[in-house]
């Protein structure tokens, strides 16, 4: 669009900018804005303060990225061996400076419920500096090192394209119009592609589609299930994405989700789905799907079975099924070895999807009785079965 | 949906619905909405405070309505006769109710910028009960009497559909499922339609093609042009409604519009649009369009030239074309006598549409030299030309 990219200074950006921080304004119209550098997220970090000329002097909003969220802060933990000091520096960031605004001044973070840039966000967008005052938890640590400490230990998991995301945002994105535009792939050309070393099979479909038929090592990443985390976070980033979609109308927006992680090399998509796959007589794997009633039946019936919790930890602490262990989604990678190949490996979430995907990482590495439950524990405690803790 | 619908007690709506009044509360989930009667702008308004009882027990917004708007407060002047009545208990709805909520708690009004149920609302469609004590101008006239005054003289003109909207809101609205799904006619079925006395023509295509060619009689109304307001304004509430569009899907759109300010009448359209219309040899009008150069020179050369102003009286007042006349457009239904049919009359308004709308109306009445000033008075100072005042 030829628009000027405002970004801060600190960040050394190597594309082209308008390098900012504190003390520097913005003007719009009848809007100032005011640049506050707010580290504590990340080293970088800043927040931008809103004057309406238009209207009066004091700010009307402040648009505070990942520093301040409804009703939680920003994650200082995310740069390894920085925690401590980020999160000393959010400290004063919210304290010294974006708790200063007015009880009025609205508040729009860049994240909701969903992200793990936080811990506790609210599904709401937007909040008042006043609102957060009194009743974000995470304010109300007065002690500086209390909070620091609340913000390093016991921290939920990061994904791995965090890591990532710094160098990426600081290089810039790439062009979408230099991206690869996928190609539609017949069946046989598909798997003479899927049969290449620098590639990999991501299936979006529903986890039940999946269970149903799928095409062997390939990732089980339901579109429904916050696909953007958990392919950044355990697809692996240097390899080209072959994409297996319900339509042809799903590519795009797989495509774009699977871009704002970073994953810019979806290369093609297998035209006509899984049925022109089955029909071209390829071979095919299957999940099983397991009802919660068939979980507690297996549980109860079959002493061998495991019931692996692909939950986050503390997801998995506050309440779980009895004997099942904890393992989550993106851990299987290091930790599939504590598991028994042979054995009936159950899987199950909150819900199905990340738990379809913890199945499909077993059976890349060579477990053959996976089942997936389907519902996970939701449709477990509905059908009227207790949890443990 | 089978939903329930919550509506003010003193409002003695004749539909089904559970009546509230101060002091009720109703809890969805963890929220709680108290209601809190705020007349003003009508006799039976209250508003909803709304408390997160997941997050704390102080107000994290209010749905105000019509009495708290961004920028401005509610018109009380909508009920002949009861003008002072109502801006006095539209005080007490705000200086004893609304404004002691928290300054953090969010603000959310029914309306922003375009409607005129307020004199001076924002575009923003949120705010903060600081802010707007701090920056709202009608809420710094602390005296009682004088803010009683200054919402009972010099207020904006009022649709005549307001006056009707009591009554329609009081009895509910028909249901969609019992409203005329507009039919296609052919040209020669829509024009004997036409020429029946219960109908009218309302031709909500662009103003310019409305000026290339349109049918005798039709309402100029184009959807970029507040449709609603003016259709509710100056089209007879008691006539069926004959649509022309510029394609067949703009129908469904006017046809939503329409209803939102109680037309329900829209029984049909002109299949083909006017080119069908043209090629069916039927008779078509036509309403010149003049540049602001053009309406420039016609003033400068032709003495007997009529500019008249369309817009409200408040935006002539602030500066207009020189020489031109105010008759804002609903006026033109009784003040259109003031004119000389037989003389050139350039019809201007800010953009062009409400001025398209005036020359339609004058067309109506028998007028035979109308012009339209495409671009209107915006189009003429961007020309280089000067308003006076």
């Amino acid at each position: 669009t030829g628009a000027a990219i405002y970004a801060p200074n600190m960040g050394k950006c190597s594309f082209e900018h308008v390098p900012v921080a504190e003390g520097d304004e913005i003007t719009v119209e009848d809007m100032v804005l005011q640049v506050v550098d707010t580290p504590g997220h990340t080293p970088e970090h800043v927040s931008y303060v809103v004057i309406d000329t238009s209207r009066g002097t004091e700010p009307v909003a402040v648009f505070c990225g990942d520093t301040l969220f409804v009703g939680d802060v920003g994650r200082p933990d995310l740069f390894p061996g920085r925690a401590h000091e980020l999160a000393d520096s959010l400290y004063t960031s919210l304290h010294d400076k974006l708790l200063n605004l007015p009880e009025h001044c609205e508040v729009y973070p860049a994240h909701a419920a969903g992200s793990l840039c936080g811990r506790a966000m609210a599904a709401k967008r937007q909040s008042t500096i006043g609102y957060e005052k009194r009743y974000n938890d995470a304010l109300h640590i007065q002690d500086r090192e209390e909070f620091i400490a609340s913000l390093t230990t016991d921290m939920p998991p990061a994904p791995d394209h965090f890591g990532r995301c710094s160098a990426i945002n600081g290089r810039g994105p790439a062009l979408v119009s230099s991206l690869p535009t996928p190609r539609a792939l017949a069946p046989h050309e598909f798997a003479a592609s899927a049969s290449r070393h620098d590639t990999v099979i991501v299936d979006v479909r529903p986890y039940s589609a999946f269970g149903g038929q799928h095409i062997a090592g390939a990732f089980s990443l339901d579109m429904a299930g916050n696909l953007p985390t958990f392919a950044g976070w355990v697809v692996p980033p240097d390899k080209d994405i072959l994409l297996v979609t319900a339509d042809a109308g799903q590519v795009s927006e797989a495509v774009d989700w699977l871009r704002r992680v970073g994953m810019d090399r979806t290369v093609a998509y297998l035209e006509g789905g899984m049925a022109a796959w089955a029909t071209a007589g390829l071979p095919i794997r299957h999940l099983p799907q397991l009802s919660a009633q068939e979980l507690e039946e297996t549980v109860a019936a079959h002493a061998g079975a495991i019931v692996v919790d692909t939950r986050a930890p503390a997801e998995y602490l506050a309440a779980h099924i009895r004997k099942s262990i904890s393992m989550q989604v993106a851990d299987i990678r290091t930790r599939f070895g504590e598991l028994d190949k042979s054995a009936e490996t159950l899987v199950v979430c909150s819900t199905g999807n990340r738990s379809s995907l913890g199945a499909s990482m077993l059976m890349q590495r060579g477990f053959m009785n996976v089942k997936n439950v389907a519902g996970g524990v939701t449709g477990y405690v509905a059908a009227g079965f207790s949890l443990e803790s």
